[in-house]
């Protein structure tokens, strides 16, 4: 088998990758681990930029989208018991986010390319990565029982934090810039209308909380909890209980509460390896780096590696120039830092640390105080939010 | 002896606080514990905001500060080797700070309360605070080998950091909050023309530097030592060497050396002493909060605790109202907070932490590149370098 890019991954990058080569003209071919339902089963992120949307638009993926997506103007801060809202169209000159599940983007762009006879393969065993320090680099996986070999021009990278392809790459070849963080994200779903219909991130003493929705009648709700905790020691009631005490008392009391349908722990982590690309291999969003989710950068980051990746692919094979693949290492992580820096940064404002001390605390509490005061530390945090620019 | 006001301290803020209150008709006694040579003797900081400047103004001790001081309208960050401009006056709408030294300032408050009569014992000795929980407060201290008492309405306790006035409070009435800074700036003063007409707040693998200046013809610099170095083991040449090492070529190249003629090692702290007012006796300046130097906030922040205090016992002699006195510590510990969080923030920012691993390092970077790339950014860094309103 032959396709001019191998994708390793089927999840958002991998699959926005994919339809922007191929409204180009370039061939591809996904090769994705685990099965399709198993991959529109993984819930993920929720928030999507105007850019991340402008890509979705530009390989006509946005039509569920704009019909179903809520466009957000806004969001909580909630602390010392007050809410004050981040006016984001105000503060940015008329940009917003836009509330979709990142499973409903898998969809969308598994139907797409599904349509228009785009290659995957499912349930693809035993993935390895092959000379992609040399000219002529290739891809071996099992399918069936078979052994199977696929030639390529290049190799994008887009299985993950866990997937090969950055596993493939001697040790030696790689910088790891990494913090984990001591505590982690219980998340519940629950098929209940949102307290708010923009999102709170709240900081209490008792630590962190975020209320956020998928729809108007489905919410995501998170706590912080400590690194060890077992999502078996949490009953609905234990969450929802532990949930309306980090809230103001007339937010709490506006929460309807419901049974969960989805209930895990996430840990913390913020992650790059550097660069991001090694000869013929090419690293995007989760195998490259991660983000603590406060913000929600992850899928979106994954998607600007990912514009910046297609337009180096494009100018390689159309334009026969070879400037794009030469400087996306250093292109795409230049906006990875900064969006490394404001998930870091609005994750370290908004939790209780074991670590800090009084002093620490009151840090995290003058520097909301003061944000909430000038316009220019919201506008800040505001063009972060909606993302910057591409 | 009686007075309406006890002034603790005869540095800027008792003698800002004595103008302030003298041109409302209300009369002052400053005691000092050090002779009036030891107090001008004092090297300090010299960056002004408006609002500093303004209150000298407002006391007619503004004059040759005005022509003598040098406005600037902006300064350096330096980072990865380059110099970046903070236009503090397109950023803020046209405000600046002053440089001008605290000596100089304290000097012209100085002539200007000998000129107008205004009482102040130079080496005072054993001073004591009494009954400032009741309605009838007073001072002992020594003077020519004589015990003294000093009754007043009111003690402002303006002698800082390790001055009496916060040691008179029980400790249980007191909150304190604090971080010392795992390093320290050693700086020196020399007769030799700055390397820069501005500011350069320099970041480096080696340390934190500043160059600044006193005048035209004076420059101060300063380099992060560690905590435990002695100034002994500092030779002049060994502290221009490393002011080198730590700024980009071309302004190692232009910086101009000469003989020291004052060299210290000072450590950094952030301190907050709550509240501020017990009673009768009113904390002020350093004798309430100490900031990291990082970003001269420390006096200016003195200034603006005078102002409110000031105001608050206008109010209390003139109009008859408690309020203000009553307001006195929740308001000025609202723009202390600020101040603190202010110079933490730039502190952490620009300083080598030994405890920082390499994340943490790049941490900084993102965040420096990041705000220079930002308006917003910028402009919350400038709107707090030449300071919040009052």
């Amino acid at each position: 088998m032959r396709t001019q890019v191998a994708i390793i991954g089927s999840g958002p990058s991998g699959l926005l990758l994919g339809q922007l080569l191929h409204d180009a003209g370039i061939d591809t071919v996904i090769l994705e681990r685990k099965s399709r339902d198993y991959v529109l089963a993984r819930i993920r992120a929720g928030v999507l930029e105007q850019g991340t949307v402008g890509l979705l638009d530009k390989v006509g993926a946005g039509s569920r989208l704009h019909a179903e997506g809520l466009p957000h103007d806004g969001f909580d801060l909630l602390f010392g018991g007050q809410r004050h809202r981040i006016a984001l169209d105000r503060l940015t000159g008329g940009r917003h986010v836009t509330i979709y599940g990142q499973t409903e983007m898998t969809r969308d762009l598994m139907d797409l390319r599904a349509a228009q006879g785009g290659k995957t393969v499912f349930e693809a065993g035993d993935v390895a990565l092959h000379d992609f320090d040399g000219a002529s680099p290739y891809v071996t996986f099992r399918t069936g029982g078979v052994t199977q070999r696929l030639d390529c021009d290049f190799i994008a990278g887009c299985d993950g934090y866990h997937g090969v392809s950055r596993a493939s790459v001697s040790e030696s070849a790689l910088t790891i810039l990494e913090r984990v963080y001591p505590f982690g994200w219980l998340g519940i779903l629950a098929d209940v209308p949102p307290v708010s219909h923009e999102l709170i991130y709240a900081r209490s003493g008792r630590g962190f909380a975020l209320c956020s929705m998928r729809s108007g009648t489905r919410s995501r709700y998170y706590v912080q909890c400590g690194q060890d905790e077992r999502v078996d020691d949490w009953t609905d009631a234990r969450f929802w209980d532990e949930l309306r005490r980090r809230l103001d008392p007339e937010t709490a009391e506006a929460l309807v509460t419901g049974p969960s349908i989805e209930k895990s722990i996430a840990p913390l982590r913020s992650f790059v390896a550097e660069p991001i690309r090694f000869g013929r291999l090419f690293l995007a969003g989760d195998a490259a780096h991660i983000v603590p989710p406060t913000g929600a950068k992850g899928l979106n980051l994954a998607a600007s590696d990912v514009h910046y990746l297609s337009e180096a692919m494009i100018e390689h094979f159309i334009e026969g120039s070879p400037a794009g693949l030469d400087g996306y290492s250093a292109k795409a992580l230049a906006r990875i830092w900064k969006a490394e820096r404001f998930s870091w940064w609005l994750t370290s404002l908004m939790h209780q640390f074991p670590e800090n001390g009084p002093f620490a605390q009151r840090m995290q509490q003058a520097e909301l105080d003061y944000l909430v005061s000038s316009d220019h530390a919201m506008a800040a945090l505001a063009e972060n939010y909606v993302g910057l620019p591409y």
